[in-house]
């Protein structure tokens, strides 16, 4: 080709790790795909699921106000959470997208015009448009609904982690992980944001078979419930399993947060990942927690964040360098 | 000067009516205006009044979906109203307009975001910008809350009618109903829609004082409960009267509706308006009723319409002649 081609990004993921990635990204020249995990049921999205039957729009509603171009009256807007009356804890972004599906009967239409409204820049790709519940095996006991299965502990007693229904792969995620350059998957949570899109029928098998490069952002902190003191090894590999193929590249932090942060997290079981790398793979260590400073309370939403959080523009620059090197040897 | 300057007009009620005009009056080339009844607490607007402690928004958004130059998703959306679980009964534009009111922290600031979101022709503008309420004196009786009103009967024993806080205009209602070449008031309901803008301090006020041609556009049926056997003349008083000063021209329809749907109206006690025009008074009449065929329920809405309304073509057609008809004689 004569014009130099801009090169697909592909993020998959949903919530706030993937806010975060998009947040960074977007400020280069890439055709910069989500594609968001469908199988949140918590919260303002799992209300609306039971009630409205309708596709959980959270994950979505955060993926289009990074990638949005719109002013910041109409992104806060999107993140306006009422915390009054009936509408209490409902996201107005949530709303949005679920009287859009209600109109047209279609989630995909919904997240398009979504899109339009909010003009964005890349595109958001809901992971599967069936109506998927993440469903665990742990030791004996089965867990029904990813809210239910996020608060259960899990270390080391999971079995099995499955979708009911299982779901088929939305074609446009298809495509988009086809034509991608560099697939990157998380930061997010483990077994609720980045396993489930690797459950949907047809996605695993696409990437293996895409020739981009995969690029897997480990998670900065363990979660006590789901992967007590997990390494970058650890985490690799549970993504590797449902991934059913390897990762090509490992991105993870190498700078301890500041000692109160962590005190903080310690006090609820949650340790910085141990810098334990996965042998045999490429790995990139970098500084990549976003400082104090730069942390707050998103406007006007209901839920305090915790504190330690990928930094979207240290992140995005070393996707970036991850892309300009040569992909490393084969398996 | 030069060039030929666009004619202002302004539009005074709330609800269906003005949307009607509205819808009409928006194929013209004029300088379209809304100023739109802010005392209404029915219905969903009713519970975000009393939940969030914000101003009415549903007249505003009828408004603005009038004027919308949006495609028609955007405009079903505005209208789309919640038909299940907590949000039942909940109009989607007005959470729009309530979310931004507390983002912003003024409605005024909410009402032109959306202006700009749906794109808009014209101006929408709240009479006033304090929380009023309707109260009403009937009989020895004092009823507070314009929904409470509308549902008791007050034929001939209205003693009263005020707003609490009485309301400050907004200066841009003012500044639209200044600038005037025509002032159109209705359709409406009399006593929720059409009276409560003339209630707000000031506004009766820059009416009179306006070389606008004042019309009314007088009501197609009578209302059981607030104007039994009401003439054009009878309508016509009521609104000079708390005016406190002259209509210049009244323009009612001179066609009765088919006998089926009159004769459902009447069940309810509900007649055409009695034609007896006010002495000493300009009159247009002219079938003004749309066809049953073009009567639908708001696609997505709750509440079933009634099927006596104007045809917004008709009347569009009825204002533009008023227009450039000569200004008849003083008083």
């Amino acid at each position: 080709m004569a014009a130099k081609k801009r090169k697909n990004i592909v993020v998959m993921g949903g919530g706030t790790g993937t806010f975060t990635v998009l947040t960074g990204l977007k400020k280069y020249p890439f055709n910069l795909t989500a594609i968001v995990t469908m199988s949140d049921d918590g919260g303002s999205t799992g209300i609306l699921r039971d009630e409205l039957g309708v596709l959980p729009p959270g994950d979505v509603r955060q993926c289009l106000v990074a990638l949005s171009s719109s002013d910041e009256l109409m992104r806060t807007l999107i993140s306006y959470r009422f915390s009054e009356g009936g509408l209490k804890g409902h996201n107005f972004g949530n709303l949005l997208l679920s009287a859009l599906e209600k109109i047209t009967g279609s989630f995909d239409a919904a997240v398009e015009k979504a899109s339009e409204v909010l003009r964005i820049r890349g595109r958001v790709i809901p992971s599967t448009l069936d109506p998927v519940k993440l469903a665990a095996k742990i030791g004996a006991r089965t867990v029904r609904g990813e809210n239910k299965i996020h608060s259960t502990k899990i270390n080391g007693d999971l079995k099995n982690l499955w979708l009911e229904p299982r779901g088929r792969a939305n074609p446009k995620a298809l495509a988009a992980i086809r034509d991608a350059d560099i697939i990157v998957i998380g930061p997010g949570d483990l077994y609720s944001s980045l396993v489930p899109n690797l459950l949907v029928k047809g996605i695993a098998e696409a990437i293996r078979k895409s020739r981009a490069k995969k690029v897997f952002v480990c998670n900065l902190m363990s979660y006590a419930k789901h992967s007590k003191n997990f390494s970058v090894a650890d985490y690799t590999a549970v993504i590797e399993k449902y991934l059913g193929g390897r990762i090509d590249l490992v991105l993870y932090n190498n700078k301890l947060p500041s000692g109160a942060i962590t005190k903080r997290y310690a006090r609820e079981g949650e340790m910085p990942t141990r810098v334990v790398l996965p042998e045999d793979h490429t790995a990139m260590g970098a500084s990549l927690i976003a400082s104090p400073k730069g942390k707050k309370r998103l406007k006007h939403d209901l839920i305090v964040r915790s504190l330690i959080r990928h930094d979207s523009n240290k992140l995005a620059a070393q996707i970036v360098r991850a892309l300009d090197k040569k992909k490393h040897r084969t398996h």
